[in-house]
């Protein structure tokens, strides 16, 4: 292990959250490409990244269009510049003077609903901002968490609340959720289109009730790649598919070779006896996410690579206390136990990029110049 | 819910941290009372809380002496005057540079160690940079995690070459995790035993070698607080005391009336028809750690308060995404499902205060006095 990345690493103070920009770049132009061969537009989430740099490479142009999971993601990035922003989490009555704020700095910020006490926070911060607030109604796709099914009869009632308001009535919007509990690209395939179906449903609703629909978003990162028809949609939404991880790879979405995050760790101890190797990146590195534990393949907190990130046969991290992750084989393994000495690096795929990552706050970034120091590209936390 | 607290929290963006000082001072008093009758020396440690503030308040003096699981928490609690300092998790080779800076910044930063790689490393640090590292070598009591059985003969061999050398030993430390996995006092004062037990009889060993042992350093939440003997022990060590959570309530160290920490959340919608209720605090604020799940009463993501703290009858979070938080009855429950209308304001106790409180970068602090806003205290984080 002396390869020219191993000595890029040498020098990195571990745990660090190192980023494979080549492995990014291929998951960026994969989905993009999809999605331009069905002639649908694409709206990148950035509720992994939360990364200047990431969105620079991610997003069409500079100014959007973007997806964000907090206030503090768009405000930001408005302030680098993008000009497009829709926040996917249902409004919190008390954050709207925030997006009239981004409003009036120029950003086109835009915000979800599903019920009427959301819809008349939107009209009344609108009609006492003068900002036109635009307001998507989130739908129901799946039963896997908010919005409203399409047949409620809530919402034509919502969409004619803001359509008569000061607000903007922007369109519908669904997330199927539900695709991360399915295997393979025809279930998700199946997923998207009930996704699809839900969406032109609802906006064909508004059509007949002589209401506007002009957007009509869609997306989850299985459900984008498994798409086959975009009729009626006009953009897609994605987010963890810019890095991939584990959870991701068990669900067929991508490979182990696709996942551009890992964390970087040191070992620094061995129960011998146990077949243990401890490391100093534990569960505040790794993050507690446990999501391929219900997997076929549960890969405890984390699959273990060597300093390249080619993983070591069977090597998982078997459990994490706040500093320490213990590494041994996965349970029924043959093969046996590496010598890996006190010192050594490691680098550890993790289960779900978007909880790993938010326990960083900057990246390390693997670029394809193998003489260059790496990167470190800021990250944003908070709300 | 029209009370002084809920007012002061209306004002107050959510997800955010809330510290309840009240709680916090009778938990650090609890727990220094109790050391103090047993004659004993108490080394809180500062991983949970990762705050001046905090510090300022549970370390006996200004000075420490203190315990820290991160070379960052040592830096930042050193630039603010405290000068003696343990970081209780075996050294990295590659770290050993900060540790020596730390000494010549005048703090006594101690190291611990579990192997002759680790030893020698520190040894020659010392040589090089002419600061004599101190070194506490590690001990099993429990097979929990990291390192050496007291009667292992490399104990004898790791603490000669540190003696030999231009390095300090510093004494032998344990840390009882096992405490985690059993409910009650009788069997964490067993647990707490044992651990004494271990530490005495590898400080013994190293008298009887005619090698030096001035500290002798026990520890975790769960047996500092059921301990009742403490011959031959010098200090014990605890952290998560200072707040408590679900988890130590689950295993009895703590009543959840206890806990200081919690989440201050905003209902955001309903699917009144599943029982649903949905709140702006995922997993993001949460964190995604579950420790109760394998607990007689499993906790969710966490407990349901109104804004004063007081437990909603067997209302939980009962599942979390990035941004979203799904609260409903626990199941079996029978209790009917309270009305919490959308910008309802509630709080939810956490699993572990560790992990919840590292998603946020501040505290907001509910202090005795109720007529004045929550000041804010921050959080240092990383490595």
């Amino acid at each position: 292990m002396t390869s020219r990345t191993n000595a890029r690493l040498a020098k990195i103070e571990t745990p660090a959250l190192i980023l494979d920009e080549t492995r990014m770049m291929r998951n960026i132009s994969r989905l993009s490409s999809h999605i331009a061969s069905l002639n649908g537009g694409l709206r990148p989430h950035l509720k992994t990244a939360k990364s200047i740099e990431v969105a620079k490479r991610v997003l069409a142009d500079g100014a959007g269009p973007a997806t964000v999971s907090t206030l503090t993601e768009a405000e930001v990035l408005a302030a680098h510049g993008v000009r497009d922003i829709l926040y996917a989490v249902g409004i919190t009555p008390q954050k709207l003077e925030r997006v009239a704020r981004l409003r009036t700095g120029g950003c086109d910020c835009s915000v979800i609903v599903d019920n009427m006490v959301q819809a008349q926070a939107v009209a009344e911060v609108s009609a006492r901002t003068g900002q036109c607030i635009p307001a998507l109604i989130e739908l129901d796709c799946d039963g896997h968490r908010s919005g409203i099914r399409p047949q409620d009869p809530a919402l034509i009632a919502i969409a004619r609340m803001l359509h008569d308001s000061q607000a903007d009535l922007r369109g519908v919007l669904t997330h199927a959720g539900a695709s991360y509990d399915v295997v393979g690209r025809a279930a998700h395939a199946q997923l998207a289109e009930q996704e699809r179906q839900a969406a032109v449903q609802a906006a064909q609703s508004l059509g007949a009730a002589g209401l506007p629909c002009p957007v009509v978003s869609i997306g989850s990162s299985p459900t984008a790649h498994a798409i086959q028809c975009l009729d009626g949609i006009t953009e897609v939404r994605a987010g963890v598919y810019t890095f991939f991880d584990l959870f991701q790879a068990g669900i067929g979405v991508c490979e182990v070779d696709d996942i551009a995050l890992s964390v970087l760790t040191t070992v620094i101890g061995h129960q011998r006896d146990k077949g243990w190797i401890i490391t100093d990146a534990g569960w505040m590195a790794l993050s507690r996410d446990r999501g391929t534990a219900t997997q076929t393949v549960d890969q405890g907190y984390g699959l273990v690579c060597d300093p390249e990130g080619t993983p070591l046969q069977d090597l998982i991290v078997i459990k994490a206390n706040q500093e320490h992750g213990i590494i041994s084989q996965r349970p029924g393994s043959h093969s046996p136990l590496p010598d890996l000495p006190v010192g050594t690096q490691l680098r550890i795929l993790p289960n779900h990029a978007c909880a790993t990552a938010a326990q960083f706050d900057h990246y390390r970034v693997l670029t394809p110049d193998h003489t260059a120091p790496l990167p470190r590209w800021e990250r944003f936390a908070g709300w």
